[in-house]
């Protein structure tokens, strides 16, 4: 392992760039009986960006370190570029939780229930000044409310910090529209996301091949092409190919091992039970791929659970074997490594391109293996 | 009238920025299976844009005029601008609505009941291949969060649109810094409003503080301080000071006169019946004004009607009757005309140093008096 390990150094500057983005600046003035709640969301704010892998902005790093050479004098400017990715994804979680009902997030409550506790906290204490509608889901909607502003506010501050940064770098050309073409690519991706949740179980290889095509949206756009863009711009090279190469490939493996984990994982590492996108009826190339391949009888089963309002412990383990038994996710998996291989003759091709040193090279490998667990690759 | 005409063009133009920041770019693939509800999603963008007053994009454009003499070869570039505060705006009423459970804006559904609705025609109908859940909660719930994402994109395109244009620009310094202070100020004010709608109705003075406080981050920060600080950078004009000593006070007479009109206005004028804000219960300065100074036995009916769950006709009809003999009406009416005496003051001085002629100088002041009625100034 020679890759630097940025990510204390990562952590504490997320919390710095919060801080001064999301506080009210020195001059202006928040009414003292509303400040209660906003230093709420501001403190949300903080402990939803703790937490994370900080992949991504390891990534951005990790290709701009290989095509400098060693640690420029750039590099505390471009690590703020790799903060405000994770800032960025931050506020895009907190949204999509709130669309997907979500309860939890990196193991913890998710932003908006966060935020709702907090108001009912406010409201049953004698030092503030707040009186909350007696309905829970009064609560939970000023909750959700609160949740979609913070969301709002980690969005505008992530391209706030790429804007403050850029006129300080040697290589700034570029950066900030890669940065807002992420925040674009993202919000598309969420909205086919949305879709593909909603399209008929009828043509599975068709929802297999949406799937596939949403992942780059969502999932990819941000996690790897983004971060491999804006590394090569900040480094002076030319991204054009060679991060869409890489990154496509990659994030798209990334998310069908995410995917596949939430079956075959470990509740353990994981942080969660098994079965969880089962439980929820979520549409993966997992289901389309049992769909497909499935005996009529498991076919049926898998078409009755999947339209049900919900699904149970008997469905989860059922649905599982056939999973397993239709070859999903032996499909999965080959899918993921042949991927994986394919990842990896990219960064062959930009590594000699670029003259990356024999370090640089292993260095990136390792870096974007981080995105694939082991026995996966 | 000598203010030109550019309403129909930034209706026009706003179209066309839509148009090429929420398509998916060419040469990337938008499954078709979710087309239908992507492009459901861009269309309530597009038609969310329509049927404002462009008053912010004229503000802007009106003090760019008068310091730039005329129509500078810049006009074009700065327009767009002017455009991107409209798109922002348009992105952060829906995101506004979402939480205020608003079914209307602007006389027509709001986007997120619009988008709704668009889902629930495709899943009646046989060209589409949609299956929504069955409950009318969770279809609202899936309006909601395709809303969610549209306010997301409209707010990154605003943010792109002035990041592509001010290469373009003569003086371009500052202005995506003050685009994205505005974005974040509006925000900040999101939450401020929220709080104060659940501030304790004991204090009413602290409680019109509040309010008028809560004016600046929520109101006037994007609709007068914006548009004037970043009409004047465009025009290479030193904003400090200047805009904010012209831009506040307006535009807190401007949220002042809206809150105002909703008790007086004609509903034909104002495109719904009065008296909306007094059945949602909203937190005005007018209500603060009544708290403060009506009758005990005013006073307490007040208390019951803003604590209740619900607010019917009557209570409509006696809040009203409280707001007129309280003079809580009259105090608004005197507070809004001092505000514009003392916008004149500052038009004036700024004029003065900026040596605007006597027709820009008129321009001006009528750009601005057309964000507060006739009969309020």
């Amino acid at each position: 392992m020679t890759l630097p390990d940025d990510i204390p150094a990562i952590n504490h500057r997320i919390l710095e760039l919060i801080d001064r983005h999301l506080r009210a600046p020195a001059g202006t003035h928040i009414p003292q009986s509303c400040a209660d709640i906003y230093d709420a969301v501001v403190s949300q704010g903080q402990s939803s960006n703790e937490g994370g892998k900080r992949l991504r902005a390891r990534l951005l790093l990790s290709i701009y370190d290989a095509i400098t050479g060693s640690r420029s004098a750039d590099r505390d400017a471009v690590m703020d570029v790799a903060c405000a990715i994770e800032v960025f994804q931050t506020g895009a979680l907190i949204h999509d939780d709130i669309i997907d009902n979500s309860d939890l997030r990196r193991g913890k409550p998710s932003a908006h229930l966060a935020l709702t506790s907090a108001l009912t906290r406010m409201a049953t204490s004698e030092d503030h000044d707040i009186a909350l509608p007696s309905a829970v889901e009064h609560i939970t909607h000023i909750g959700a409310g609160l949740g979609i502003m913070l969301g709002d506010l980690l969005s505008t501050a992530s391209i706030d910090i790429v804007n403050d940064i850029t006129p300080h770098m040697e290589h700034a050309d570029g950066i900030l529209k890669a940065f807002l073409n992420m925040h674009r690519e993202v919000e598309i991706g969420q909205v086919l996301d949305l879709a593909v949740e909603h399209v008929s179980l009828k043509d599975p290889q068709r929802l297999s091949q949406a799937s596939l095509a949403v992942f780059r949206w969502k999932t990819a756009s941000y996690t790897t092409v983004a971060p491999l863009t804006i590394g090569m711009l900040a480094a002076g090279a030319d991204p054009h190919d060679e991060a869409a190469a890489i990154g496509s490939d990659l994030g798209t493996a990334f998310q069908l091992a995410d995917d596949l984990l939430d079956i075959i994982g470990d509740p353990a590492r994981i942080g969660k039970p098994t079965g969880g996108d089962i439980r929820e009826g979520k549409r993966t190339v997992l289901l389309s791929d049992a769909l497909s391949s499935s005996s009529p009888q498991d076919r049926n089963y898998l078409l009755n659970a999947y339209t049900a309002e919900q699904r149970d412990d008997d469905d989860v383990r059922e649905v599982t074997r056939i999973f397993k038994d239709s070859g999903a996710i032996e499909a999965s998996r080959k899918r993921i490594s042949t991927l994986w291989s394919t990842v990896q003759d990219a960064i062959n091709r930009t590594s000699q391109k670029l003259n990356f040193s024999d370090e640089a090279h292993h260095d990136v490998i390792e870096c974007c293996s981080l995105f694939i667990p082991e026995n996966l690759r």
